[in-house]
């Protein structure tokens, strides 16, 4: 009675079964490493349960892609893998700093998954190719389905990163309830047991229509309420000002885990910063405004005397967060015996495709010229002080 | 060690306490009543958990009652009153067949609360209005609170029926929790948190304002997909036409219960039908068309040679369901230093109100009929025949 | 695109797929008439959330079949029809009233059962054979699996009906959720990940302890707080006392739903009981003091000169429920290279499985002999009055 | 309109409002340091959910002290700062080497909190002394009932410590959640509702017995799956070496946070341990067998040829883990007419009083003497081999 197998009980999706390859993707170096990457950055500065890592997501979309081939009766591992490893090229405090990383170094987290399911170029040390190899699988096949690039792969690759795909699905439910905020309920399994596969895409039919809108709509809640939250935003910020402060970075920061990027940029000029963020000293909002193309430059005008790492000027939602980048979901559906788009079908879903947004910019600042900074912008624009 | 009080457990609300003049009236007959009335009417016939009763509700809509006036720090067993008793009036099968009982009788469920709180005209066998006034109360100011129409108590009377009311946020997660379905998610805790009183009105804040979001989505989300059901509709039509269809009809009817109409509408020339909706051998969808004001002229003219209850016309959503009365949530919210109306400050909310219904003409008939209508109505219409 | 499926909501498992003969035997007269027996008779008159049907929940075990069916690898539709099948020969009010039935009639539901799943007798109108025979299985068979007797399919029985089975892991979750009760966490999958099946059984491991014990205690938990509460055997004791009033009680009555039944026992001289019963007078608890032999003679006694149906006499919990009784659960679990019974490896199964009742003897009665009773009872026993 | 007050969202109890002296406490350093203190020491490495803090725990205790303040409606912010701070002194990895800092240093957590909010010795820097001074509370009054001393306030030290506390309902709802294992369900609101006070004690009723109940299995429950889990034990054990390998130990490590501790176990001696901790390549279990007393001994006396911190012999569960000190609970409730132990009138709660552990002895090690531990504990001892 040899059990070669592991149960993880996972918050989100129950016990999740794991053995042979996937047992051993897990045990891997890179992918232990998951374990010490907070899934949402420093959005725990805010939703103090938000301490979540990219470890349980990676596992959850494993799950998820499982379930969703045993729905569709289609036998394959290579989305199960693709969706196991989707992540694993993550940067410390996954999309936290991503920004600073990738106009420092130009590379996003997708392109190191590449590298690290391949084991190509600085990332030779990982052990993931030769795991997928021993099984009889192509990392190449799999890095391009973890990226949802494949043209091998199209269904697959979509499944892990399209309208309808398991990443989201992971992710949007277990933020939800990690930040604990009641929202991210998606009926999944319903999706699962409705969705069909045609010319190598998820179709949805009529019965999925409600489980798709509650993906719409959880999203945008997911990302008003969390992902855009302003002192998320404000705390992501300053550990990017203080990385661009450190005296020692490197491309070889990438690689690190939270903890020991933690202790890297804890000494020297960027420690001053990141006492401030250890203590929830953040900075302070001292404009808020209804957002204009114009009223930007104004204040990026009136606010260029000032040390450029005092203060922060954001656009919430940020620009890109609207109309089809809001909703993403061009899900199809089978609806009155033909193809549709999910926002043909939904008056929900189009409704939420239209131009919409109440976007504000937002400065924030240190305490040192926090009177200055309000009085200078409340001078050009007394509407909409307190917010 | 006397204990004077009774815990009821609730599924959606948890423990409820219930003591004195509450305790009473849910003793009282025509409280206990409700018990037997069911809160969804034949919607269990498509969502089979949906057997619960507007007696749970209104003890749900008492204990909301109750945590709001402790929020806001207001003491009056008012509101508290008027939400236990608020649905106090349902007929037979709540919503189920209630337009045919207005358009027999001339009577809306309202105006029967009404009665029955204040013991006036066929009423006058209800303990209630003995109750109220021997703890001090004024039987006409609960019934007007209740029915949402009080000029003593504007604020209260919002309370039990407004744009941020106790009846719906019980009702939304309550229905959902047992149809089975994943939304109805309220965070309704923080909402009360947050909410305060100006003007006689409840108002949010900033922090509000995603609660107030989920409230408008959830209730989009359960009148398409629970409300207004095609086949709960379909069913509930059926049980109208076998009351219209039945011999001693009478204005009494009104004040069953479930099962004692059900008695009653078994036998007779409503035999038929009844059995129908108990086998759940319900009429069969055999024309489904995007709605046009013109199509619905075509479709009536077509069918005016059968039997009027061989067959049902239904326009889903209902044309009443659009815009405003979507969203029905008017609520304001203080935000940028002013009130403001929710559709000013929520994209979602604004996006929401809009024209947006993708409506559908929707016919059903018995099998007698079936291949005949469905062949004369797709005969001028090509388009959606299945749907 | 036509979809020849139906999705049933269950707030209990999620979405619940049927199709082909599943379909057929939920749409059969005898199935259907599950929807109007309550799975739990009167408890609804102490947790009034528990209005759900023996439908729900045989619908609840036959998607807990296959998915334990599925966890196994195992494939076969007859443990899954046998589940969905177990309960269709429930009587009016589920076990409410059970007793009665079979001291009047010498039946108990499984008998009714299998009469219904293979045809016979009484139940020649059943189209459950039929439908069986059509997809090529055998009535009987299925009966055997369905009450938990089959030689032929002794693994599919147990799975039904035995240590671990999908009756009970459905029912302890449904009525936990339904009663408002929070208990009935019931960890299923991690049970099915990990059980296996040897010599014709169904055989746990060391993961599957926890879920084992959580099962046992739910069980006991639900006893001693939902199924035994002492003013639910009232109730039902009560409409047990209005059945033998009824004038024209007949075999017959087994077939009745609820409704049909409360119409027929709602005149005459039964229907002072059921009156009360609906408007909730309920006999009143006149008499408790913990449990002795003696006591209960002592009480028989004393209470010989009332009417036997103007009083109660209960002793909760019931004498069968203890030691193995209580517990039932002798699960298997291969633990240290052999198996061994779940009391040998789990402290809490074994600790659970001594005797340990706290039993007490109840009398309950009308208001008309309260006092009396209570003056004569409390005469030869001063302790535990109030209870 | 200017909002005073912070509401955080807790996964566990939903929005919980900080205003005044709380939001103050909250902001304070000490308070912050808890955001990196994990609640659960290494247990992530077999739950990796379990990545939650003292932080949250300690929000959620005050938030449920508030709850219960309010249900007695007694006026006091004493137990709700108390249980605010009851946690502050947590070492790094709270419970995870707390054994090894106490017989190195000879302190518990209990008395750095009671420094920390007193200001005293070592925690002169802590500004909470006088954030509590400010409002009126003399800090060693919070102290004392923060570590459930309190002399002057014995109902309110008991709230926070005691047969019913807040700590432990929240910790026992929290870690299950986050463990994500199906348990941990407490209808504290119930309990909340009933409990009342007596002689400056809690005392339950009957209707409070079953949540008593839950909350003593949960207890078991959680310890024997969680707390107790073998593998959590290892890797903590194996921190614990590595502590005590550490060059430069000092008795001001226990005020380091997880991260600050980590950095510094990280390199030297200490840092080969530390790496397999990270990588999870925990010690192998090379024997189990049932406990007892003199099998410790036999294998302490074949284990001591091999260096000390190469293998770990554990009892699980513990030998203190037995007993009272296994149910804690010696709650009291009325019934009949008078005040009882739990265990008097709860046959649950006397069945898991009494002995019935199924104790293990288990070693694990490192893989280079695996087979070599192996081979000799096995040689006089073949039962339970494999376990």
């Amino acid at each position: 009675m040899i059990i070669m197998y592991k149960i993880i009980q996972d918050p989100v999706n129950g016990p999740i079964k794991i053995e042979g390859i996937f047992n051993e993707i897990v045990d891997s170096k890179y992918f232990q490493r998951l374990r010490y990457i907070k899934q949402l950055g420093l959005c725990n500065t805010v939703f103090p349960g938000a301490n979540h890592t990219r470890f349980e997501h990676s596992l959850g979309s494993m799950f998820l892609a499982k379930e969703l081939m045993e729905a569709l009766g289609i036998e394959s591992n290579i989305p199960v893998l693709a969706a196991l490893l989707h992540d694993i090229g993550h940067m410390p405090f996954s999309h936290g700093i991503e920004e600073e990383f990738h106009s420092l170094y130009g590379v996003v987290h997708e392109d190191i998954t590449e590298k690290i399911i391949t084991g190509s170029a600085q990332y030779d040390d990982s052990d993931i190719p030769d795991i997928l190899k021993k099984y009889g699988y192509d990392p190449k096949d799999i890095a391009d389905v973890a990226t949802g690039t494949s043209k091998n792969y199209p269904l697959f690759s979509e499944m892990v990163s399209g309208p309808i795909d398991v990443d989201e699905i992971d992710y949007l439910r277990r933020d939800a309830l990690f930040c604990g905020v009641t929202m991210g309920q998606i009926d999944y399994k319903r999706l699962f047991n409705t969705v069909m596969v045609d010319d190598n895409k998820l179709v949805g039919v009529e019965k999925s229509i409600p489980t798709i809108e509650s993906i719409i709509i959880t999203r945008i809640l997911m990302f008003n309420t969390v992902y855009f939250h302003k002192t998320c935003r404000i705390a992501q910020k300053m550990l990017g000002y203080a990385y661009i402060d450190m005296e020692d970075r490197s491309r070889e920061d990438i690689k690190l885990n939270d903890f020991e990027f933690m202790e890297k940029i804890r000494v020297g000029n960027s420690s001053y910063m990141l006492k401030r963020i250890m203590n929830r000293e953040l900075f302070k909002v001292s404009y808020r405004a209804s957002y204009t193309k114009e009223k930007v430059e104004c204040v990026k005008e009136a606010l260029k005397t000032f040390n450029p790492h005092d203060y922060i000027l954001d656009i919430v939602p940020p620009l890109y967060f609207s109309g089809k980048g809001r909703i993403k979901n061009y899900a199809t559906v089978y609806f009155g015996g033909r193809k549709q788009d999910i926002t043909d079908v939904s008056s929900m879903a189009m409704a939420l495709s239209g131009e919409m947004e109440n976007r504000q910019i937002i400065v924030s600042c240190t305490e040192n010229i926090y009177i200055k900074v309000r009085s200078i912008l409340n001078e050009f624009n007394l509407e909409n002080r307190n917010g």
